[in-house]
């Protein structure tokens, strides 16, 4: 069993998630490499060392680039802030070394493209972190779309909704200051996402991005609260996208609502082990809405348990990256979504900024 | 008890509702007016008279101009198709007859603006047949926001979603063809009722609407299948609307959610006894959307029944409006939704085929 | 269309239901007799004439005695306390008058035994207030036991619970005294009655009856708060049974759940438009709990609607009962539940009472 | 940071899932103590070191007694099937090493006495692997009754059912033979675990057990495949247990329902991230069961995740009981379910065989 050595940037809310991956992905998916923790960092020598002892690292750097640099590191994960992706992962291609890197793919559009053509000029395995399309549950939903069992698509409804902003009197911190940090900017990337898997590429919106509370603790906020779009799919079919830091009673509302002439298909995060399928098939008097539990007969579900209905939760998605990751390295062949698709996200949310600018239609560039 | 006659006009889906509910109302309200089920008409003579003996009427009218001049008939129930809504009311108000007409009011916007003036220069008390927003539940939505009890709110989402033309294989009718048959013509109404009972008037919208599958049986469809619009309300507040007739697995998806400041609400017509509540009150750890159930607590509740929970339906909805219209009668004062809220939600469908024809944000009309 | 004259003795809780559902029945239902609002009587004559005018009856009687001797009233509607039924009853019989009486089926074992008697001595119809298993669900879920669609079944569960009493500071009324009022005496009967429909007679049961509050308002209680009996149906099949008065939480708690080889059937009152169904076919991955609204595929849905998930409601029971006991007597037919029914519950029930004093499985008498 | 070598018996269903909990148990809860994943071996030397590579062990033993004998060894972890529980504890205590043994504790009443008496005798730490338990949300129920948030506890009903021997035809296993594989022996612990750490010691029981189908591929099937009991708890509560394995459409129905004089709670593992609390506070239209939807602000979630309601699943159970074992361990104080649990479950179900047997009431024994 090969190992291969991990550099982990970032040790906060994500970077402990991947070293958690990291540690229990080889006994659970039986990888063809298994990860050797070789080395953390955090924005300080300080913070690097608690990481290191923290998740069990072999060596703490002082700083992504020595991490990035160190010979027995081979593969680097960075769950580090957006604006710290694109140098990162540009070091590291230009060692051809391969890059996980959090979503969304840098902090703008232009750090993507750029983040891209160094991957693709690297030819070294890349991925972004979009985890919550690989529940065993929104698989599955990826699954009956692509066999046609709910028929043809006639709409698609996706939100992204939480609700930590929603109290006014919650004092603002970073995450109220600058594009990036609002619902487009943080939220939105994960349903784009999320629409694009499931429907196909975005030919153009028609967006509005709003700020609920204009001030946090006296500070003027300067990002958006919450955005809408209506889409356009370039298989022609119209959809709607939601999100929301401010959806009180929120707290995970990765949800969507897919209607076909075959059947229909609804998903929410919140209660992620269960996927509702109705099919109109059979006697009208038996049709329903079915609450399908999760199990051994979907997607990357039976690693983690023999029994249907077990169920699977936020880390475990972490983990499945891990495996998806190794998986590309230890094969060379790619494993979407690539930072292609990191990119391809960042250019729906530009025309949904454009949109909600000029309040027309925008298209979609590609 | 005095009594009151009752003619009614149109003897099919909306027609037997209405007879129905005339004919429980006074026992189960103790209203002061007992309707009297005077006379009823139909298409033709002999539709007349099968719905009059159905219904157990006193007597059945060769067409709707014998009805209202009837001098038994002291008050008019219109429930039949909208073409017919305004040149019947207009007779009614001529003779001093109070009239509830079946939503939506007219075939256009010019039915509804004549029959408002009308209704008006008459004096006579005036009724639109919105009743989903008459259950114990939406009743009470509304009372939560009367109060403030969520707050300020910052979110409306809406629909009203079926899927009776969800397969392409379904021949078309008189359903599929003409503006007003459409959703933005049929099924629109109910909800921007709605929306606007729940949140105030909508300021501007953003439309599309679409035909899911362009003919039926051969023969082309002329309306539109399903239709979205983003909305600004008159208070400040962004919100989202769609309506489907090819919404798979939907029945009665009359439903909204309603986020606000210091909670939030959800209502799915599907389940027209339970409406779920979230406060943002209490320890953190205790939070949640709760699933309340109609009861004596609720608005028009108890004279259905004394226990919680036993739960109305959708014939009962039409006995609330017919409680309404006799007290209106009996008070002389108006009750909402009156005709000019017919009118207000035809505007809000004007504004969004324009805006589908432009795909320009418009300004609803006042 | 022939007329019938109903005479209803009562005019409380179950009175006022059955009043409005004799008003409405005819119109709803095309029924072949059409109900003339007779005669009512509550326990005074004072009242008597309250019900009068609230209902719209057309004439009073000072007493039941009266009432049933009225030769106008054609038929009798007992809505009046179980100790009154049995006399009534036989009043009614002796002079060849149906009758339709609530639950329970009297006050003792022998109230039902001689009502029995009497009621197949007279020829008469006679039907008993079993009401909750005719929903548009429940009438569905014992199609799809007789059709074998969940194939063998080898588990029921059953409950009825409500929480009116589930506070211990709730003063005690009548309620709190004497057998008949208890949870065995006043809840049961209707889920007893619920699990004989779906599957088939109860051979032997073993109880545990309890009164969770000693006092109320410084009086001690009588009765019991609360019971559970473990039962084998006479097809060998296993169950379970809970009735409470004190289940904080539940409002109709009418629930049953029941298990088959081929699929599963789940109901809950407090969601009456909804039947859930697992049926082991098809695909392991598309397999889950159904939840199937009801419409006009559904058993007495039509009639109150054209319209799936548009829902029934509690006052709707009333009238299918009305609905049956009309068509019963317009064709002398007899109709489920006759008193036969209402006496082989109160014989369930005894089962149970004589097990919870010896602590021992007890034969249901037949 | 001190270590701790781990030694694993068993490399099965439950083998694997401590394998990896003791991967990352560490970075995840940032334990004391961090295991190293020192040895495992299965039923023969081929399959251990199957498993030693499998989940990256550093060496395979060839037999038990080889494994809890190594100096290496520090604590031992069994995994493999009951009958082979007692005889691995009794060496592991012997030479003085902590044990953490899965659910059922040993094979039979016998076993579990000789086990507590040999760990007590030993003083080693010793727990048993109740897992259920310890979701957020059953950790949340527990303290939630402690604090008597819904005053005193009228009526508890739990089950544990599955569907994996629903349908007849399925061939027998092992599991189709012998007691301890039975609903009784299997099945029941977990739930019965459950209702003692919800409501404290069972005193007394009434059970029937059941074979549904006789036999599975010719062969006679020599267990139960449902088993109910009613039971009476040492503070006077009255409940009811049920236990299946030919739940069709149950996969995990780990479930319990409780009534309390001030509010109530449900719970369903089928739906493990969330538990619903119903209050009787507040005025009555905004009471309802809330759906609590877990997060920082419930017990052990923190460190699976910042945010609310991105949930946990089954393999997170376990890592919590490795946390538990390992604190156990490092402070030297038991942490609770000890063998003494382990013991005390198998003697409510020894009470419900009895029970079964005699068709009486039994006491439980302590
Ligand atoms: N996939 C998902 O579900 C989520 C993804 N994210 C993404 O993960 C990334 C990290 O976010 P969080 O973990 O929430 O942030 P965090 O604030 O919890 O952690 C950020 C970490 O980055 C480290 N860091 C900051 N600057 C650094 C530098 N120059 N060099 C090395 N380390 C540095 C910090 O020390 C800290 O350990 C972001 O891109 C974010 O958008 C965040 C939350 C959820
Ligand atoms: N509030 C609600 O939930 C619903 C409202 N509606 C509305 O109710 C109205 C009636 O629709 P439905 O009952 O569904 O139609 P329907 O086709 O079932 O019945 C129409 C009735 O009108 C009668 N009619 C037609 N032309 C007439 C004329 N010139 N004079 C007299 N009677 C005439 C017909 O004989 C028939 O009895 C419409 O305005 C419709 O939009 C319809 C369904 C639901
Ligand atoms: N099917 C169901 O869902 C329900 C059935 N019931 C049953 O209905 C029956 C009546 O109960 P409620 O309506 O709840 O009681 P209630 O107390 O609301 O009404 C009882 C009525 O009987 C009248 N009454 C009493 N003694 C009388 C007498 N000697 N002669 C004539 N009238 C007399 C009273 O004036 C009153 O109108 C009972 O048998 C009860 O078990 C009650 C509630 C629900
Ligand atoms: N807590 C829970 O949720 C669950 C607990 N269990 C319990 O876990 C234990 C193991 O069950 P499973 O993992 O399902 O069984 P399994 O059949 O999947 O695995 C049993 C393992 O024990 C090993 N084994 C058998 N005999 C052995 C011996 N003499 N020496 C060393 N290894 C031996 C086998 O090689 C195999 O790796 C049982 O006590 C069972 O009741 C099982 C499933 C779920």
């Amino acid at each position: 069993m090969a190992e291969i050595g991990i550099g982990l940037v970032g040790g906060g809310y994500m970077g402990k998630a991947h070293a958690v991956a990291m540690s229990s992905v080889g006994a659970l998916f039986g990888t063809e490499l298994r990860p050797r923790l070789e080395m953390i960092c955090g924005a300080s020598p300080a913070s690097s060392d608690r990481y290191r002892v923290a998740y069990g690292f072999a060596r703490a750097a002082p700083d992504w680039q020595t991490l990035v640099a160190d010979p027995a590191v081979e593969a680097i994960v960075i769950a580090s802030p957006q604006d710290t992706h694109r140098a990162i992962a540009e070091a590291a291609f230009a060692l051809g070394k391969p890059v996980f890197c959090e979503k969304p793919l840098g902090a703008s559009l232009d750090d993507s493209a750029a983040m891209v053509a160094a991957a693709q000029a690297s030819g070294c395995v890349n991925m972004v972190g979009f985890n919550y399309i690989r529940t065993p549950a929104s698989q599955y939903a990826r699954d009956l779309l692509a066999q046609g069992r709910i028929g043809d698509v006639t709409w698609f409804r996706g939100e992204h909704t939480e609700d930590f902003y929603a109290d006014p009197d919650t004092p603002g911190t970073w995450r109220a200051q600058g594009e990036a940090n609002g619902t487009l900017g943080d939220l939105a990337p994960h349903m784009v996402n999320g629409a694009r898997a499931l429907m196909g590429p975005i030919a153009q919106v028609m967006a509005v991005a709003q700020t609920a509370h204009a001030t946090r603790g006296g500070v003027p906020v300067t990002n958006d609260d919450q955005a809408q779009m209506m889409c356009e799919f370039e298989n022609g079919v119209m959809g709607h996208l939601f999100f929301s830091r401010v959806a009180t009673g929120r707290k995970m509302g990765y949800a969507y609502e897919i209607h076909g002439t075959k059947g229909a298909i609804r998903f929410d995060q919140e209660d992620q082990n269960a996927i509702w399928l109705y099919l109109a098939e059979g006697p009208e008097a038996e049709r329903g809405f079915r609450k399908i539990l999760t199990g051994p007969a979907h997607p990357d579900y039976l690693p983690f348990c023999q029994g249907p209905g077990h169920g699977t939760g936020y880390q475990d998605q972490i983990i499945i990256e891990a495996r998806d990751f190794l998986h590309a390295i230890a094969t060379g062949a790619p494993v979407w979504p690539t930072f292609a698709e990191g990119h391809a996200v960042n250019q729906v949310i530009d025309a949904a900024r454009r949109s909600n600018a000029t309040r027309n239609w925008q298209i979609v560039a590609t």
